[in-house]
């Protein structure tokens, strides 16, 4: 018989990226799951799947999952109802004090259990994630998220200086022996669940602690996530704290703590990277998640995107719960480009806008990229899909593209049926 | 008996606009209608108003009505999926070419139905909207809205010049003509539906027709809408059409097309006006269509609101479809935050970005203001209210005042149950 687990067929109306400026469509075409890995999109069903069971979302949309590269876990409940402020007030008014209350694993449960069925009924099939400093609540999250079915990288944060007392790990020593027991708790575990070292940023480590993890990450061939050039304050405060650094990008470089293209390391926002940084970062393969929801809330800026894409960086997308103020990635699709709109039209008319096409594709493969073969319906990528219903809208274009973008415009119409990651069906919405 | 039609009292979670600074909200309050006019919100229900229904929305937020101060029903099907070009080629290639397939009547019946249904099922309550050019299209039009039972100006549009033959009016005559046989058949018609006339905007409309339009406002006391320095080029080239004009907004007043305050005007855009233009509009009494979300898919720019408001201008929110991608003003209140964000970061940082108090009020009562005693649940002011549920929302805060912000934010997790006009329930939705 023609494949075990997780082999089928969606019928309905197909899109995804071929690359950074096609989409393909596919009007009631087909999309082969074989073993949970994609074996292409079609016009016609090809004979040899012809055995496998065709499940039929006809009038729907079925898009990639989406790839969510930066979002904070335990700040979710702050998203979209604090953002009167700029990054170090904020993380100081509303964040530090909220991530604190983590100490307490009843409210990580509750909290944490909110965060993962959200992530589970939206369009997102795969992650890099922040927890908080504390181990255990750490662990709960991995646990819930692995429960979802979606795939993700968690951290377990470090940070021992510049926050609320009750939200500062005690030494270098301590950090870094709470990594050790965080990494040993969880070995073996989970299936789709991986660690990821993630110091908060360079304000939140002494160069001791950045150090240490540089060392643990080459050790253990971790991955490492972290923040870069988001806040104009921001980056003045690295220039002082790290003084020999000749950029913030820099200042990771020098603690070994930016990654390598075998071992690439995800920096959220880089608003403000400029051309050493760019360098620094095709360099060391970093992947970019761009925040642009985070960075217009807080009023952090726009990140010349255009640019990156020029200079042939690893872009994806990120919500950055709670800066951001929602885990739904259509919504992150619209504000990319209405941002790059803004930076066209305010900062740099060189910069042309990104079009529908490029938004999309950073939605997908380009933050798909991160968990390899992984954001698309071409043959031989890992099978995550979401099949959505755009019948509430009223005025609908025949168009399947069009479709996608007018859903992306007006995603409260947007509503998904049922999603999948590596073949295996982890949402199914109940007929009421 | 105390009320006779449309009274009753709604009890839930209400918040309302005290002033632009300010939110009053009561959890568990009444909200009372009597014979369609508010008479106030209260923590306890007051005893003579005992004998009245109350209806039960325990849990589920009550605000006003939103009002939508600009949108273009015609272009409707166009909204989220053309925005890849800046206003006149924008026009040239998607909305003129759309808005001349409204000659024919069962296309416009089609399409208008359409638009109806959404803005009937949606947070607007009261609206401003442009037709076509063509009469017979722009009463149909009414006759649908009327039935939505939300109030609204609607326009039939005048233009003779500068776009494509299908969609210009042959003469001045002819323009000015249709426009009183719209008039004439409307008249004594409708309830709740008003005309207003429409120029497009200078480029569309020659000299004499602006001032065939400007003498037939004085004639009737017909308000004005049109659009005003909404893009570089176009500002540029109303300069060129009318030289004898000091700006875009002093050539409505040369044809004196800007209407005075009694009559007042609703211009929409000004992301470019100056100090000239900000004097005339004061003066006249104008109402400001802010349309962020248009103004950024079109890469147009961002109006300085805070400005605007500093200056003591009347100000309120449109959704400019099909430039702005979707009717839902809750979207509309997160993009007009958004915007004054980057405004203040990319633009003039003298100009603080605007807080949600102040956009909820745009939205509400800065609109609502164009309508009479609208947008608010103060006593006296016509009872339009929109009950929304949030109970989808995972991690949702106690507090209403951040339940009403996050919904705005996350505007798919927002369910509107029940929606009232001049306390007449148009809207209800059915359990499924």
């Amino acid at each position: 018989m023609l494949g075990a687990h997780n082999s089928f067929v969606l019928k309905g109306d197909i899109a995804f990226s071929e690359d950074l400026k096609n989409i393909k469509t596919i009007k009631d075409g087909y999309v082969v799951s074989l073993d949970g890995i994609c074996m292409g999109a079609f016009d016609t069903l090809p004979k040899k799947y012809e055995e496998l069971e065709v499940i039929d979302y006809k009038g729907s949309l079925i898009v990639p999952g989406m790839v969510d590269l930066h979002a904070h876990a335990p700040q979710y409940l702050c998203s979209g109802i604090a953002t009167d402020n700029e990054l170090l007030d904020w993380l100081n008014k509303y964040i530090f004090p909220e991530e604190a209350k983590y100490s307490d694993l009843e409210y990580a449960k509750k909290s944490y259990q909110n965060f993962a069925n959200d992530m589970k009924r939206g369009f997102t099939t795969r992650a890099s994630i922040f927890g908080t400093m504390h181990t255990d609540a750490t662990i709960l999250l991995m646990d819930l998220l692995e429960e979802t079915g979606i795939v993700s990288y968690v951290g377990k944060v470090n940070m021992n200086r510049n926050s609320v007392d009750a939200l500062t790990e005690n030494s270098e020593d301590e950090s870094l022996e709470e990594t050790r027991r965080w990494l040993q708790s969880i070995e073996g575990k989970y299936t789709r669940t991986f660690p990821i070292l993630t110091p908060r940023f360079i304000p939140s480590c002494s160069d001791g602690l950045m150090k240490g993890l540089g060392e643990l990450s080459k050790e253990k061939g971790l991955r490492i996530q972290s923040h870069l050039s988001e806040n104009v304050d921001e980056v003045k405060w690295v220039k002082e704290l790290v003084p020999e650094s000749t950029s913030y990008a820099n200042a990771y470089e020098l603690f070994n703590a930016i990654g390598e293209k075998t071992v690439p390391s995800i920096m959220a926002h880089c608003v403000y990277s400029d051309d050493e940084e760019i360098r620094i970062m095709k360099e060391h393969g970093t992947f970019i998640a761009h925040c642009a929801d985070s960075n217009i809330n807080l009023a952090s800026g726009i990140a010349p995107i255009r640019r990156f894409l020029n200079e042939g960086l690893k872009v994806g997308i990120g919500s950055d719960v709670a800066a951001g103020s929602t885990l739904n990635m259509l919504r992150m699709i619209l504000v990319t480009i209405q941002a790059s709109k803004m930076y066209y039209r305010l900062v740099d008319s060189s910069l042309e806008p990104l079009t529908f096409e490029e938004a999309f594709y950073l939605a997908t493969l380009g933050g798909g990229e991160y968990f390899g073969k992984v954001g698309t319906f071409k043959e031989g990528y890992a099978f995550d899909a979401v099949v959505i219903s755009d019948e509430n809208m009223a005025a609908k274009p025949d168009n399947v593209r069009q479709r996608l973008e007018k859903i992306c415009y007006n995603d409260a119409d947007a509503v998904i049926l049922s999603k999948y990651v590596d073949g295996k069906n982890i949402f199914l919405r109940r007929e009421t």
